[in-house]
């Protein structure tokens, strides 16, 4: 029986979704479109980096199975220095002050790693697998608890000098507007975000006491019950106060778009995260608002994202693979 | 007698500035940091495309004198479809509407050229040349009549999708505010630019017949006199509503600047153009809103330009090196 020849194997990737309140690992062969395999789980109650950490080491080793990855590809769900892979922190757990989590992972897996925060991270997995395929620039722009963007242009990854670019979140749209967590008044994630959301409609609900009728019967009269989700079911189903407090949300969402138009004049916008699930009055209002708030020579597409809460992991998977191809 | 022997000779480059109400054209060979020659002139009173082209025809022979230059690189104030140098049209002269002028000059001068908006053009000259050497990432702004910019993002020039990227001067940052001649509201260019600086005192002194005297001084009272620079100067020697226009000139501007610091993190902004020449209270209160507006993580600096209204002849030159070594 003769030796098998040695033959060329596809490199092996792993990519790592490190959320706020859940973490993710696949395995993807390189130039694939598949996942080979993958494992997801729940954060405990009161997480910190150490859980974080802990699962994930055992999510990847469950994969890997004594396997070596060629390379490895991270999101993390908070500022990222990318250049060196070392975590500023998490806005949600506790302990990633400064962790150096690119070389945690190089020294624990033994090969090259590279880290970036999630809203990068899922531009780069919308552009390569999702809805900015064969588009050379886009901003894709999360919208759910918080608002937050990440760039590609001229085909890659734009994260600023200091890996900060992509706050759409934190520009000022109304200055006179109502103050943000950040200090500020008016910003888009003040105006857009889905938490803000419901605080507007339970101040609007306080204030009008004979309007919003089917908002209140949703919640049971439950005024603490309303979600950005309840105001979007309120709205479909016809209710105009809700509606009211949706379209705020929308137009702060549009005028940030269209500023970001005149500025960075992209191919593409790729809107995902839980308050695109609006319904298709609030993608009109978005859409509008945007297109008369940029220059008339301006021109730009407004899309969903298509990989939904999965952008960041194979955004992960595409990491590793450029760090393999560095 | 020998024959001399061949040499290599540094490449000629012919740079070119079509102004508004100016032209500019000069020689500098590859490599150089210093014009070995140039010519100015003013248009004549009512410019069209064809005296333009004219000037510039005649500016750039007694230049080169039989001379052939090996590029040309061209700064055009208006927009520009820089992949195939046609110019779409200017808003201060008539007959540029999509005039192909790139070829044009390089039927006319037998060499390569290139060709693009002032405010690129000029951001690329303060790169190279001015206050943006050694930066990878910035903003060039410009104020006067306008407000413009041009973006070095990696080192490179970044026009956009459609060579529209720039537009900071129509970024709204108070959809309550004035009415722009873009018939948006609150925009950066209706905020701080200098026609509208002089409207704003105008204004003010009309609303307050009993201040601003100062600034009614400086004018003989001729309301009509005043431009940004006498409302600058007014502030200089003390006037308090001078001051006041011109604060809220500046922190229109500032607004912006902090809100593109949060979506790009760029290193710099370089600010040029007359406006910005309103003295230490504009820059401070420029600087301050702008640092308030960004987020606590995001850093930048905010400069002065350095190559004043010779930036896009700067620029021009360098864009002329770049179609050399492409």
């Amino acid at each position: 029986m003769s030796r098998d020849k040695p033959v060329t194997e596809t490199p092996l990737l792993l990519a790592l979704d490190f959320g706020g309140t859940k973490h993710a690992a696949a395995l993807i062969g390189q130039g694939e479109t598949q996942w080979r395999d993958s494992r997801r789980k729940l954060s405990p109650a009161e997480p910190t980096a150490q859980t974080d950490w802990e699962i994930m080491r055992s999510l990847a080793h469950e994969l890997l199975q004594g396997a070596k990855p060629n390379a490895i590809g991270v999101s993390f769900g908070g500022p990222v220095d990318a250049k060196t892979g070392t975590v500023r922190l998490s806005h949600h757990v506790p302990g990633w002050e400064n962790v150096p989590l690119q070389q945690w992972l190089e020294t624990e897996f033994g090969a090259p790693a590279r880290v970036d925060n999630d809203a990068n991270v899922a531009a780069l997995g919308e552009h390569r697998f999702g809805a900015g395929q064969g588009c050379e620039s886009l901003l894709y722009i999360t919208i759910s608890t918080g608002v937050g963007g990440g760039w590609i242009l001229n085909g890659q990854p734009w994260s600023g000098a200091e890996g900060m670019a992509g706050e759409i979140g934190h520009i000022v749209v109304d200055p006179d507007g109502p103050i943000c967590l950040c200090g500020k008044r008016g910003c888009v994630e003040r105006l857009a975000s889905g938490p803000y959301i419901a605080q507007a409609a339970r101040e609007q609900l306080a204030a009008q006491p004979h309007r919003g009728q089917i908002l209140r019967s949703l919640v049971n009269q439950n005024l603490d019950a309303i979600t950005a989700q309840v105001v979007s079911e309120a709205t479909a189903q016809g209710d105009d106060l809700a509606w009211e407090v949706l379209e705020v949300a929308a137009w702060g969402l549009g005028i940030g778009i269209g500023n970001v138009a005149n500025l960075m004049n992209p191919q593409r916008f790729i809107l995902g995260g839980g308050v695109t699930k609006s319904g298709a009055q609030w993608w009109e209002t978005v859409r509008q608002t945007a297109q008369t708030t940029a220059l008339p020579e301006v021109h730009f597409e407004i899309v969903p994202a298509a990989l939904g809460d999965e952008a960041p992991l194979w955004g992960a998977g595409a990491l590793a693979s450029d760090r393999l191809q560095a």
